[in-house]
């Protein structure tokens, strides 16, 4: 009896359990559903232009296979036709940059390698027929191992590495085919002439419907990666120094933002291969110097290395002294804050492309924060004050002076960059350098370096551009220089 | 005269100095040349599986292209036989993983676009003949908005991108070749079946011949970047606490490898992607943990964070307090040294996939190090310093303590390594912890912690093998663990 009911719980639980796993099934296929979808949600309002380009893929892909479809083509081309698609699967990329990069390599290497494949198979026949097979051996096998090592090069692979796979394909299809010299041109005309086709095709599409310039990319990653760090120097200061009412205002992302500064490095290097390829467009020349950003973005890593060591020391658990944090208090928060203006003024010159110099007045004051700095640790007594609780505060202050040197840096390959790509001078138009007299009127302040004039590019700056109202008034609107 | 002769010296000058240019040519042709040959002998040197990386390909496509070439082939396939090179020419990687990757992708892919085109085909012709283009726009639409938006998903883009852009351009043809389906079912097998034939020869080939394994480069790309860390925190100990005679051993290499650890992370990822494709092979079985790798390489960056921090106080402008240096250098060398050999212990604990408790002692040590440090602190006196030079030396140390929990941080999560992969222990086999009066015998030292027992590992520390020689016997060597 007993036994008879274990069974029968058990198979009442075994029921029960595959009902409940019936019940189940439905609701764990919804809530996978809801999951995809929002995923799906999440993807696309990342980055909008992630629709748009599947749709831009769509239309490419839909245009030219119409006109593979319909048989006007077809005739001409023959089954060469389907080229045209597979160009376009094959060579439409997200930026402008990408797909002028596969298409361009892809034309160059089929005409390289379909010339050199005729001469090939030439050479081959001239050979008899007996021999002809092992001459295009040798032929394939040589030129194939030469194009794969040629690959490994660091510059090949960076520029020309599909260019070359397409040479190795198109020498061997050409080499091997078996077709007569005649032939082959025909045959070559029509797959050129397709792959054109879908190249074009590319091009136009996403140069001129929603482009997505990889410069650009480039441009506001610096741009972003170099706010982060002003963003968490400025979170810093509030945590680490209390500074009371504000406590509140900083949020952990802001403490957070820097992080994916210190990974920056590939995808800095992608965008800026790509960016080569992209003609003149916006406020980009064509020879924009897309090296410096590279220079800048290293500078950045190495800041933001600084301030993920710098980062440890929020940890609560780390006993501090706080009498000893009194003191170094002001220099050490003064050399946050003008390090954290310098950056913001310094990210929003390359914003707007405008002249760098904004940020110096904050570099200088930064430098004087750090002479500050060895006054106030010059003047501490330790008498009272146990060295071991010293330590930490004097890391955080040791590690402080040496973002304000990167800061400097950061600067410094800023104006080489302003230089390079002439960036727009902010020096207010009606008071040009050469009349100086006129920064002698009663209401602005006599100004002892003339790069002082152009404090005011960082307008979230309320107490430097307070001491002269009308410099604001100067202050160039982004969209001008656009 | 004087106009006259300065033109004739200008024509010299001319003439001289085109002969000059024609003279340089040759030899700056020259030097170009030899430039080249160097830097293809470099390339060739750095990574001699480049060179048998494209002797394999070139064997690949040679095959492959001969067996197109050779009539019997050629009828039976017709010129679908061209796909087996493409496929040979798209598909061949660096790695066997990256091989099996695409190989796989683009079987898989073609199949299902396949299957779909064939039966999208079908569905547009039961519209009528007029609606047929219409319907199949639609079709074609909607299927390569959908995937190439799909190729968004973060895993979808690691794992299957390839494979989603094959489907795509499958999908395409298939649906738009305007073939019967009986053609179609023809066409499908002659290419799916050379699709076969390339991937194949590629995957045997990439196997059988000199395979280079993604899974095993991230091992050792894992293994390098921890032995770098090591290496620069000894030669840190030597060039800051100036360990006098040690001074000339350390060379500039050793203090800049670690800059190539900070930037690990893409290549890393991209390793432990491919390398999930790899069968099981040599020490590493089929679902080897790869991603516990990422978390000890994630961890070794954060390492590299701060030792990035603590380089920049090699730099002999910073004043530091002689006196005080003093003062602290036990605990700091001590630090120094014994996270530089707890690294070490952990580097070969890996590359010998061994058990990494022989680390254990030596991050005990430094914790050790670290109390000795608080204590040395405490006890300085400072009336006779300033603190100003005692500041950078403050923060060295204060950076060597963050460096310890670094150390202890990827100890643990090599240890959690250990045990997924199931790495083998290193207990010595005639003194199994089942009979403790063996350790015991008067030439071994009692050892009061059980771990100790597995210091041998790291068998390049000299210092600590020699207090008993009998375990150094029992040091298990490399090849027993493969």
């Amino acid at each position: 009896m007993d036994i008879e009911s274990t069974a029968q719980a058990n198979k009442g639980g075994f029921f029960s359990q595959w009902g409940n796993y019936l019940k189940a099934l439905p609701s764990s296929f919804k809530s996978k559903v809801i999951n995809f979808t929002r995923s799906i949600k999440k993807i696309g309002q990342d980055d909008p232009r992630r629709v748009i380009h599947s749709l831009k893929v769509a239309i490419a892909l839909t245009l030219v296979s119409l006109v593979y479809y319909s048989r006007p083509l077809y005739d001409g081309f023959g089954v060469a036709g389907m080229w045209a698609v597979l160009t376009v699967v094959v060579v439409f990329e997200f930026s402008v940059g990408a797909t002028l990069y596969k298409s361009l390599n892809r034309v160059c290497g089929t005409l390289l390698a379909g010339a050199l494949g005729v001469g090939g198979q030439h050479l081959a026949t001239a050979f008899g027929e007996r021999a002809e097979p092992v001459v295009l051996g040798i032929l394939v096998f040589i030129l194939a191992a030469g194009a794969t090592f040629f690959r490994f090069f660091p510059k090949i692979k960076a520029r020309y590495d599909y260019g070359v796979m397409i040479f190795i394909l198109t020498f061997c299809l050409v080499t091997v085919s078996g077709y007569r010299v005649e032939e082959l041109f025909e045959l070559a005309h029509q797959r050129l002439s397709t792959i054109l086709i879908g190249g074009a095709a590319c091009i136009v599409i996403s140069i001129f419907i929603c482009p997505v310039w990889a410069g650009e990319d480039l441009h506001k990653l610096v741009v972003s990666n170099i706010e982060k760090l002003a963003n968490y120097l400025q979170g810093f200061e509030v945590e680490y120094f209390h500074c009371s009412e504000d406590k509140e205002k900083c949020e952990k992302s802001v403490l957070e933002g820097y992080k994916s500064v210190l990974n920056s490095k590939a995808s800095e290097e992608s965008l800026a291969n790509l960016a080569r390829w992209e003609p003149g467009h916006g406020r980009f020349g064509l020879r924009h110097p897309w090296k410096q950003y590279l220079k800048i973005g290293a500078l950045t890593r190495e800041c933001a290395y600084k301030i993920e060591t710098l980062n440890n020391y929020l940890n609560p658990e780390i006993q501090a002294s706080l009498e000893f944090k009194c003191k170094v208090q002001e220099p050490c928060t003064k050399m946050c804050s003008e390090s954290n203006k310098a950056l913001k003024a310094i990210s929003s010159s390359i914003k707007t492309m405008t002249d760098p110099s904004g940020a110096k007045s904050h570099i200088e004051n930064s430098k004087t924060a750090v002479e500050d700095l060895k006054v106030a640790l010059e003047m501490v007594s330790l008498d009272d004050t146990e060295l071991l609780a010293i330590v930490p505060v004097a890391t955080v202050a040791s590690i402080l002076e040496e973002i304000t040197k990167s800061v400097e840096k950061i600067y410094e390959s800023v104006s080489e960059l302003s230089e390079l790509a002439h960036f727009q001078s902010v020096i207010e138009p009606n008071v040009s350098p050469e009349k100086p007299t006129l920064l002698h009127r009663g209401i602005i302040k006599p100004v002892v370096d003339i790069d002082n004039t152009v404090d005011h590019v960082e307008i979230t700056i309320p107490e430097i551009t307070t001491d002269s109202p009308e410099k604001q008034n100067a202050t160039p609107k982004p969209s001008e220089h656009m």
